[in-house]
């Protein structure tokens, strides 16, 4: 089954009979492959193997929290290989096991770690990175794909291996979009640690982005933690009378074995099917969608995942 | 208590120990009302009475729903007279009582009314309305606060009466932002009549804007309706075995009785007040944040809104 983001399926806000009436009419009579894709789930359905990348093992952490609901972040060594080395430490240390997600906050991030924030860091790892968030834009200009539309925080937008970059003339970084984990930190210089991280479940927060490190994405559980009660206390922290939801392990998948191991692929964002999902995306038009925007934002482009076949 | 959206109080992913601390050092050392702002909390904290305005209780929907949550949400007349007109006729003639939330989409939107489609609309209410999603730019040129900065789907953006707003040279519409409300429908050219709403509870779906119907936004409660459940079935519906959320009462504030009906005030969006926060939403610069955006997107400035004094 293709996994992609569900809302590029059928983005509308249809009433539930016609929608019911819908998915039966597509079910039945989909278009011949000759014709160019009429919506960005045509682009991803249609796109040939050649359009994927695997995802490597060791770039996925896979987390299991209460009630055995499995998340999988896809990890981003080339933009942030400080941060992700520790969490890689910190996967194989189990040290996230027993901890618990602390804080879920409306429109914005939920939180985990350890709570107590004393539990001891494994040995040797190291806690004063640098509060580095943006990476020299010359490492990223090979197979950098622009985004032609104007960005509210960022003098310019693109694709570069299965992320989506902001960027300026000297410098590029992951932005703050749905889905994307961080690192917890106190104040500046603070750089945090990785054992305390986030992930977006609201609106972009992009004032974010360069204040703070982004080291990856959500690719499969985001219903599990956007759906999760919000912590009453200050910024969404949960109460003591409240139920902190337990991570039971944490792991990378090049660490679980063969049997429990997931696996991924990312669209190539160089890929002819990538652009037609990006044209698609900015110009809806079909018999929902009456006026093409005629552009969109970086973060209403989720780079297609799916897993391996 | 002031009510501002939480995430424009600390709007960052600092520490849970490092949390307590600095709510503490807060709560004893406010800064003196004479130095300027330095967060868009203060600016609206220190916002003077004269920076409010009350909102009409004919334009609050007022909406209970299992467990006695309340969900509140503004109309907006002005954007949509004959939408707005066909709610507020629903809301009089109790009609959404006992209908459910029957739809929840992870990244978009949750959706309510009569799962069934069959329950008889109120007798003369039009079903027929135009697709109009758009009003005539010079209706709002009065008030009218220019953002300053590029937008990814439309030629420019403000803030008008409380709303925000896209233009173009000859229009003005409101925007998918979160929390917002719109009008199901099937395909063009059917336009909904207002009785199946849905809310966006994800990453702001621009591309929806000119497409379908905005006509107000959730003031209150917005984290009762995020974090439901996301439905299992196709793009977020409830399937039959998964619990829907019944909807006990949708009323008009002003058809409440006195002791029971809500009254919010929203920020002048042409005061001084407003004019700080909305610079301080686009350059945060303090002990946290290191590196101000300098920008900042229309959905990422929430207009204050706040109970009555």
């Amino acid at each position: 089954m293709l996994y992609i983001p569900a809302h590029a399926l059928f983005d509308r806000p249809m009433t539930s009979r016609f929608a019911a009436a819908l998915l039966a009419s597509v079910l039945v009579t989909a278009a011949p492959a000759a014709d160019p894709p009429a919506t960005p789930a045509d682009a991803v359905s249609r796109a040939p193997a050649a359009a994927w990348r695997a995802i490597p093992a060791d770039e996925l952490l896979v987390m299991t929290i209460e009630g055995k609901r499995r998340i999988v972040i896809q990890l981003a060594p080339r933009f942030d290989p400080g941060h992700v080395a520790n969490i890689r430490t910190l996967a194989k240390a189990g040290w996230w096991d027993g901890t618990s997600i602390n804080r879920v906050q409306d429109n914005y991030v939920v939180q985990w770690g350890d709570v107590t924030e004393r539990k001891p860091l494994p040995p040797g790892m190291p806690t004063d990175l640098k509060p580095d968030y943006a990476r020299p834009l010359d490492e990223f200009r090979s197979g950098l794909v622009r985004l032609p539309y104007p960005d509210s925080y960022a003098p310019a937008t693109g694709f570069v291996d299965g992320w989506p970059v902001a960027m300026d003339g000297q410098a590029a970084w992951l932005p703050h979009c749905y889905s994307f984990v961080g690192v917890g930190r106190n104040n500046a210089p603070d750089a945090g640690t990785g054992a305390e991280l986030y992930a977006v479940i609201g609106h972009a927060p992009r004032q974010l982005d360069r204040n703070i490190a982004v080291v990856g994405r959500v690719i499969e559980g985001m219903a599990s933690l956007a759906g999760l009660p919000r912590g009453t206390g200050e910024i969404g922290f949960y109460t003591a009378q409240e139920h902190k939801v337990p991570i039971l392990s944490a792991r990378l998948a090049s660490d679980l074995p063969p049997a429990e191991r997931p696996a991924f692929e990312v669209m190539d964002v160089t890929s002819s099917s990538f652009a037609d999902y990006l044209r698609l995306r900015a110009n809806r038009k079909d018999d929902f969608y009456i006026r093409p925007a005629g552009g969109v934002d970086l973060c209403n482009v989720p780079v297609p995942v799916r897993p391996a076949r």
